[in-house]
């Protein structure tokens, strides 16, 4: 491309800001992304440098693009919470260590010379499936992110629904447990979804299984050096080792209890899960469909779709760029 | 009161239909009620009769209010569920049998003459504590109605979420409970918030624990030929009882954890409990609070508020009419 030709104006930015890697990318009106550039954040830094390599990567996106950032109509930055949206303020993100009540939208607007908004990542990937990926054309979306936790967006009729404390989509962290023997999750609560399901949960009751001596032909993957990670449990488990095939299959049951507990409440047109794990493909997302229709209701049962995300990592920097169209150029 | 002196104008009519009872009452523009009056519904009789007894309840309540019906500006029927809301039918309710896809909102409208809008009851219900009730004021609150089952309504700044399907706010049936001996519940679900935390789930788990042995004076009650109900056991619970205190302590805890998984979803600022439960008072709702904060993310448990219904048996048709007042007279 040249200067963005074929491309529907305006063009927005979009930051996705992770403990590791920044990426950001410059995005047409239709969610089309025409650059984007992946750096390391360097969070250990702390806030001041994080914010100079946040605009470093945004400004190398916009050059990839062969724009300048005059032609940028506005920017939008997802970051890990929790978060204050009304105040546009990241408290103190877990995995951006001394990153304390930082007007991120503010530094980043005052940096790039752009009006720049602030959401939560999940919620803006949520909206980038909803805008331009899996949900394109859907009314109401419910997103889960399968990583190290598990993030959540809920898009009601083309909005992001972000609750009245900044926490509303974070059913990473609903209780499907209620048993005194519930796991723990990375926050100190127990029996959380992300407890069951997220990656981190997928080894960590892989590693118990194997460490309460089940047979299981992981050991020797194990023992030739290979690290143990969901994706290598996923791939023994679907060549048929017993051991990781039950963990997928109960992986693929606390999933469905995940998306039924919200077909219960939100009711949506879709649910999208996105993240690593859904390399896995087609079979295991029949094991979540199967899942969802013994749990949920007749209707929703058979009437909401249950789908895999189609944008994989550019998700984030794409729905953050959809929040900026969102606040600053809807009609 | 004479024709509706000292009341706001206009004046709406609200019917709250049950499987035993019918409910109609003329409200306010404010959602302070003139009159009710609750009849049998004699629902085994058939919908034709039973429309006939909803809009004959209807017809006391305007005359019990010194009106006549063309005082009043429109009417909302809150009526259990299934229905589909964008066609305003009640498909087939479990507790009104043979009611098959009926059109009630407008068997209503052309019987009374006003215009009709249907909702499911416990949406109506939580919609009549925001209006008129314990969450007057606020922008989003979450309902339980404590019963038979969990009905459940959520409010998001000012509307009601029916959900794509007519199944949002159908919380009772979130699961709670991921493990092989997950209670079951009375559509067939497993380990759902209703199987552990209804009225009927609360005597089902301690007529078990008394089944298994279980010391208790509830024994005695029963053998003087007292009836076991939620009120008994919570009427022990309180006075010492150990396996009622337990059975007290535990369902606190349910019902908290369904509180959580709709914070960790929605976010409100108020979550209601309401039905025959809450008569158990501050020492119940002070140990539900309690589990809340054991099991909520920091912010939402500091800053959501969790209390008890104000307006009773009265907010299924405050809320019913308060929906005819949202869709027909709302500026």
């Amino acid at each position: 491309m040249a200067g963005g030709d074929g491309y529907k104006r305006p063009f927005f930015l979009g930051i996705d800001l992770g403990g590791t890697n920044v990426k950001a990318g410059v995005v047409d009106d239709t969610g089309r992304p025409l650059s984007s550039v992946s750096l390391p954040t360097e969070a250990d830094r702390g806030p001041e440098h994080g914010v100079h390599r946040i605009c470093q990567t945004a400004r190398e996106a916009v050059l990839k693009a062969e724009l300048t950032l005059s032609d940028l109509h506005s920017v939008g930055v997802g970051s890990p919470g929790p978060m204050d949206l009304a105040e546009q303020i990241i408290i103190n993100p877990h995995n951006l260590p001394g990153w304390i009540n930082l007007p991120l939208a503010a530094k980043v607007s005052e940096n790039l010379g752009l009006r720049a908004v602030l959401q939560n990542d999940a919620n803006a990937a949520a909206y980038g499936e909803y805008w331009a990926g899996a949900g394109r054309g859907c009314h109401t979306l419910v997103q889960f992110t399968l990583g190290t936790g598990i993030g959540t967006g809920i898009i009601l009729g083309g909005q992001i629904w972000e609750g009245r404390h900044s926490h509303g989509a974070e059913a990473g962290h609903i209780r499907i447990d209620i048993s005194p023997t519930a796991r723990l999750n990375g926050t100190g609560l127990y029996g959380s979804l992300e407890a069951y399901a997220s990656a981190t949960a997928v080894v960590a009751r892989t590693q118990e299984a194997l460490n309460a001596g089940e047979p299981s032909s992981l050991k020797s993957s194990l023992e030739s050096g290979q690290r143990l990670t969901a994706r290598l449990i996923f791939e023994a488990g679907f060549a048929g080792d017993l051991l990781a095939s039950r963990i997928v299959e109960e992986t693929a049951f606390y999933l469905a209890v995940g998306a039924v507990n919200l077909m219960h409440t939100i009711d949506p047109d879709i649910v999208v899960y996105s993240g690593g794990m859904i390399a896995a493909g087609g079979p295991f997302l029949e094991r979540i469909k199967h899942y969802v229709r013994e749990n949920a209701l007749p209707i929703p049962a058979a009437k909401t779709e249950i789908v895999f995300a189609k944008l994989g990592t550019d998700a984030g920097f794409i729905g953050a760029a959809g929040c900026a169209r969102l606040k600053f150029a809807a009609a």
